[in-house]
C-alpha cells in the first residue's frame, strides 16, 4: 500500500530509483508566504553527495536539484512543492553481475520476497541513493525552523570503537565539518579516519553512531500516547538506510539508571520554569518540555563490501561475492546530514500541528 | 490533532484517562470470522495488571474488560471492536497535594504547556495506565498472529546494571512468567529482586531492558523507505511510556562492529534461502526476511519516587515534593506484556498489508 | 481495512451495531479548555431518536449518552472524547424470520459477499441506529462552531414530490421542528403529513431531500484539488444511510445555466468583499468565500416496507417478503439532524485545519 | 495541511500549477509486476488536452509524459510511479490584466483569502490544467482494473437543458467520441454543438452533465458507514473543478420515489444472485452488488466569458472585466475523462483494499 510518504500536516512524498531516470519529492502543507533560498537547499544537498571526500563514495553524481512547483519568485505559495534530481551516473555494469545473487545484510533478497521481482541496479528504493529527498525536503523545513527560531545540529558522535568527546553547547555545522568524519572532536576524529583508511584497505566497512541536538524547541510539541515526539522522531531515524538503534536523552544508558539520578528537577531561571538537566533529552511525556532535543542514531556497518564474501543466488547455488560498486566505508559522516533533515522535518510537522491550539490554550484559565 | 490512534490497516484508537471513568479502546480493521477467545483477552490484561506481585504497584484494580461490539458469538464480524475496562479505584487524593507541583521527569508541565489546563489526577493520558488499552487490542491480534503462525515473546534482559544470559531458542511465556522480574535467568533474577527490594526501600526506582523475539514472520513484511518494519516497530515501542531507546538485531553494538562481522550471509537451509547468521534481527531494508524479528526497549527509571526531591509549583515557587502514591519500582515487569502487545499490533497490520501483494507476486515472472 | 472514522484534525471514530450491546464513538483532535454542555448533546440526540413522532419508526430507545473521557468538570482536557449509549430495545426476534432473506435494496447481501457472514440482527453496521454517533460527535463540534460564530440549520425541502417554498434568510430550528416532517413551509409540511400516512396505510415509503445552510463560515476554508470543502461535504452527506445525492449551491439545476446566469459577482458590502449572488453556495474553487454554505441531500425510500416484495434468500431460492419491523416509511425527518451534524464535523475540521495558516497569512505582504 | 493525496491504499499525490514549471503526480501502492503501455496513458491525456476539438478551449499544450520511477521495462516495480508534463504554453500575459481583479466565480478570491497571496498566473492550483494528473494517475489505474475485468465508461449526458437518450448497454468509448460533445445520442449531440457554438458567439458558456457506468465491478467494494463507495465517489467526483452536484443511481430522481418502486428485488440469473432491477446504481449500504455502478455528476459553466462582467479588485474598487483568454464554452466534453479517471482510481483503491480480506472470506462459514 501507499507508504512513501513521511509527516501528517507537514507531508514528504518521496520517488524514484538511483539507477532509474529521476529521485524526487513533493513537500505537501508547507505553509504560503515564506522565503526560500534554493542556493541553501542546494548546499544541504552537497553535504550528503557521495564523492565530497576520500571517506565517501566516489560515485560522482552533480545531484542538482530542479524545483518544479510551489515556489513562485522565491516565495512558497501554499501549494506542494515538487522537486527532481536527475540521476546522471547510472553505472548499471557494476550491479549486473549482482542480478541474481542475494548480496549479505542488502535487500535484494527481501524485496524479491515482497515484490515477486528484482530491479537490482543499485538496490531500486533501497539504496541510500534516496536520502537526497530527505536532504532536499528536510532543506525546506528548516526554513521554517529558521522563522521558529529552532536549530538542528548533528555530527558524528561514534565510529567503531572511537567514540568523541564533545561539548555540546559550543558546536556549530563548521565545527562540524573541519573533518570528513564529521566528528566535532579532533582526536577522534583523526583515529577515526585512520581506522576508516585501514578499513579501505582491507575491504571491510564499520559501523557508528550520530548524535543530534535540537535547540530552541518550544515546549509543548508531540502528541501523548502513540504520536509522542520521541515515537516519532525514532520512526524518522529507523527508517534511515542502516539505522539500527535510536536513543533519546540518555537512550540505553537510562536502563542503568535510578530515579533519582535520572529525574529532572524543575527550577526556575531567568523566570522561565525549566529544568536543572536534562535526561530526558528535552521530551517528557512525549512532549517537548522547551530543553534541547537530543538523540542518538545507530547505524550497522555498510553491507557492501570489496572482502570475499560467501551467500546464494535466487536459485540457491553458493557464490564467492565481492563487491567491488563505490561504496562507503562507513554511512555515518553522510548521515548526518540525513539525520538533521528527517529531525527538521519532524520538528515542523508537530510545530505547525500546535498551532491549531494555540487559541485554545490562549483563552483557558488554569 | 487526532492522534491518539496507531496502525494503518489495523487500527487501535485508545481513550481514558487514568482517574476517569473507563479506558478503553476500538479496534478497526479487524477481519471478519476470526474466533475470539475472551479469557485470552483478560489474561493479557491481568499480565500488565497493577498488584500482581510484591514488584509493582499495589493500586488495585479488577481491570474486567467489556466488549462493546464488533465480536458476536465470539467470532469477529468486520465491524470495529470497542472494549472498555471501568476505572474502580480512583485515589484522587493521592494527586491533590501535586496538583499545583511539577513533579520532575513527568509529564505535568509539559502536559500544562500544551494544553494549557492540568487534569493532574493520576497524570491523565500520561499515565501508564493507558497501556492496558495497547495490552487488550495486542491480544486481538495475536489471534491472528496465530493464525499467521506468528508468535511474540518478550522478557525482561536488563534491570539496572543487571543482565541475563538467555537461550532465545528455548525461551517460553512460561519460563518467563517464573520470576516476578519477568527475567528468564533464574540467577539474574534473584539479583533483581534484590536489588528492586533494596530500592523501596530506599523508595528510588531504577530502570531497565526488555527484549522481544517474534517468530514465524514470513518474509516480505515492512514498506521500504519512511516505513521500514524496523521504523514502525520502533515507533510502537518509543511510544510505550518511559520508552528511552530502541534497537533492532544487535542494536547500538553494530556501530562497533565491521561489515564482515555483522553481514547475514545468505545460505539454503531444509530447501528453504535463509541466513546463517541474524545480526540484522530479521529485517533488511525495512523488510523482514523470515528470520526471527529481535529487538530491545530501554526503558528509563520511573519517575515517581519517594525519596525528597526538590522542584517547583507552577507559580514558579520551590517545593520539596514525595510522590506518596502506589508506584512500580522498576516499569519493565510490567512492561513486558506491553511491549508484546505493540508487536503484535505492528506485526498484524504489517501482514495484513502485504495480503494486498499476493495475487500480484504470483503471476509475475521474475 | 480501518474505515470507520472521519476528519482528519478532528476525527470521529465509530463503533457499535444495532443489536449489540452498545454504539458509541471516540472524538479525537478536540481542542482543549472547551466548556461542554451535556444536556445540549443529549438535546441533539433526542431529535434523531425513534419514537418522537408518529411519523418516525416506534422503536423505543431512551438513547442517553455516557461521557467516558475527555471531558472534566464540563471541559474538554484535549483528551479523546469517547461516549457510549446502551442498546436497550433490541428486538432481535423481529430479524430472525429475515436472517437468510436478500431484503431488496438493503445490505444483507452486500455485507455477506464482503464479510463471507451475517450478522443480521437489524442489519448491523448498515443500521441507521448508527447515525447516533454522528449526531452525538456532531453536538461537540458545535460547540465549536458555536465559539467561531458558525451555525448550521438543515431542514426538510422535499418529501416525495412535495418541495417547500422556503426563505433562508428567517429559518431557525424553532420554526423547523414546528412539524413532524422539519419542513418549514407549513403548507408543503401539511401535504407532505397526509401523504406520509397514506403511505404507511400502504405499507410503503418515500424518498426526500434535506437541504442545509451554514452561516458563518469565514472564508479560506477547504482545500484546493482532492480535499475541496465541497468534496468533503459530498462524502460526508454520502456517507449518511439512504443517500443518493449532493448539491452544492445550485446543484445539479446549475447544469442547465448560463456563465452569465451562474456567476456571482464580487461587490463591496458593509466595507467587505463579499458576492452579489450567492449560486455557487458559498464555495468557489473548493475553497468557502465567506458566503452561507447551502446545499442539498437526496435521499432514496426506506428499502423496509411492510409490502409484499419478491426476493430470494441466501440459497438462491424465491421468497415472499414483508418487512414487519419498526421502520420510518421516509428518513428525511430524522436526516435532519444527521445532515447537521455531519456538516458540523466537516466545518469544525477544515476551520481547525484552517488555524495553521493564520501566522503565515498575517507575514506576508500581497 | 497536507491535502494533495487521493486514495488510502493506492495514493495519487498531484503537484503543479498551470503556469509553472510541469504538472505531476506520484502513485504510491500501485502492485508490482503489472505491464504498463506508455501509449495507452498519453492517450488518455490527449482525450482531455485542449486544442482538440473546436469546441473547447484553444491552448496548445503538448501535454507530452515523462515517467521518472515506478516502471521498468514497461512493469511496474512496486515502487512510486512519478510522472511530469512540462507547461509549454504559458501565456502569462494574458492574466497580468487580471491579476488584481477578482474575477466573478473564480477562486482568486478565496485563495487569496486563503493564503494571503496570489499566484494568478492561470489560476495556480485552481486551474483545470490540474485535471491532466488525475488523467494520467488514472490510465495507470485502468491497467489495474483491466486485470480485474472491470471497465469505466463516461459520456455527455445533458448540456445546458438538452438531455440524451442514451442505450447504456451498447455504449462504446468509439461510440462517445464520435461527436466533440461526446454525447452518444447523434441527435442531442447535433443540438449541444450548435448550442455552444451559439454561445460562444455570444461570449458566454454553460453547465452539464456527465454519467458514468463502470460494468464488472465485483460485489463487496466499499466500506460501511463513512467511507461508503459511494461517498468516495462523491468526494471524488465533487473535487473535479467546477463539480456542483453527484447522483449514484437514480440520484436526485429517487428522492420522488416509493419504496416500491425503487426498491431492487434480489433475483438468480445465470446461477447467480443479482438483482432484477439497478435503481441503486449497483451500491446497497455503501457497497457495491455487483450491478454496473451508476453515477451522474453535474457540472457548472465555466467562469471565464467574454461577456463583459462587473467586479470588483482586491481594493474593492469595482471594474468592468471580459475574460479574453482561451476558454471552453462547456468543460463537459473534456470532463468526460477526467470522471473515468477518477473513477477508476476509485474503483482500483478499494479493490486492492477488499483484497486484504480475501483469505478471511474463504476460511468462513456462513
Amino acid at each position: 500500500m501507499a507508504s512513501n510518504s513521511f509527516g501528517e500536516i507537514l507531508r514528504i512524498t518521496s520517488f524514484g530509483e538511483s539507477h532509474g531516470a529521476a529521485m524526487g519529492g513533493v513537500i505537501d502543507g508547507f505553509p504560503p508566504g515564506v522565503i526560500i533560498d534554493p542556493d541553501f537547499v542546494q548546499q544541504c544537498l552537497d553535504r550528503r553527495r557521495p564523492g565530497q571526500s576520500k571517506l565517501v563514495s566516489q560515485r560522482r553524481e552533480a545531484d542538482k536539484i530542479e524545483i518544479l512547483s510551489g515556489v513562485y519568485d522565491n516565495k512558497t505559495t501554499g501549494s506542494p512543492i515538487a522537486f527532481i534530481v536527475r540521476n546522471s551516473d547510472q553505472r548499471s555494469a557494476d550491479y549486473e553481475a549482482l542480478s541474481y545473487v542475494y548480496r549479505p545484510s542488502h535487500a535484494d533478497f527481501t524485496y524479491h520476497q515482497k515484490y515477486g521481482h528484482a530491479d537490482l541496479r543499485g538496490g531500486g528504493r533501497a539504496s541510500a541513493r534516496e536520502t537526497l529527498v530527505r536532504v532536499a525536503a528536510g532543506a525546506f523545513a528548516m526554513h521554517l525552523l529558521k522563522l521558529f527560531g529552532i536549530k538542528v545540529l548533528a555530527y558524528t558522535h561514534q565510529i567503531g570503537n572511537i567514540a568523541a568527546q564533545e561539548n555540546l553547547s559550543e558546536l556549530t555545522q563548521a565545527i562540524v565539518d573541519v573533518s570528513p568524519t564529521r566528528c566535532p572532536d579532533p582526536a577522534a576524529a583523526a583515529q577515526m579516519e585512520e581506522m576508516l583508511a585501514e578499513l579501505a584497505r582491507h575491504g571491510d566497512s564499520v559501523g557508528g553512531i550520530v548524535a543530534c541536538a535540537i535547540t530552541g524547541v518550544p515546549a509543548g510539541l508531540g502528541e501523548p500516547v502513540y504520536n509522542k515526539l520521541s515515537a516519532t522522531l525514532a520512526a524518522a531515524m529507523m527508517g534511515i538506510n542502516a539505522a539500527k538503534g535510536f536513543g533519546v536523552g540518555e537512550g540505553f544508558a537510562a536502563a542503568a539508571r535510578k530515579g533519582s539520578e535520572h529525574n529532572d528537577a524543575f527550577v526556575v531561571e531567568n523566570g522561565r520554569i525549566t529544568t536543572r538537566t536534562n535526561h530526558s533529552g528535552g521530551i517528557q511525556g512525549g512532549i517537548s518540555n522547551g530543553q534541547p532535543v537530543t538523540f542518538q542514531v545507530a547505524f550497522k556497518p555498510p553491507a557492501s563490501i570489496a572482502r570475499q564474501q560467501t551467500t546464494v543466488d535466487k536459485s540457491g547455488k553458493e557464490v564467492q561475492l565481492s563487491v567491488t560498486g563505490r561504496h562507503d566505508p562507513c554511512v555515518v559522516p553522510r548521515a548526518v546530514p540525513v539525520v538533521e533533515a528527517m529531525a527538521a522535518l519532524v520538528i515542523a510537522d508537530f510545530y505547525l500541528r500546535n498551532l491549531i491550539y494555540t487559541p485554545f490554550r490562549k483563552t483557558v484559565e488554569i
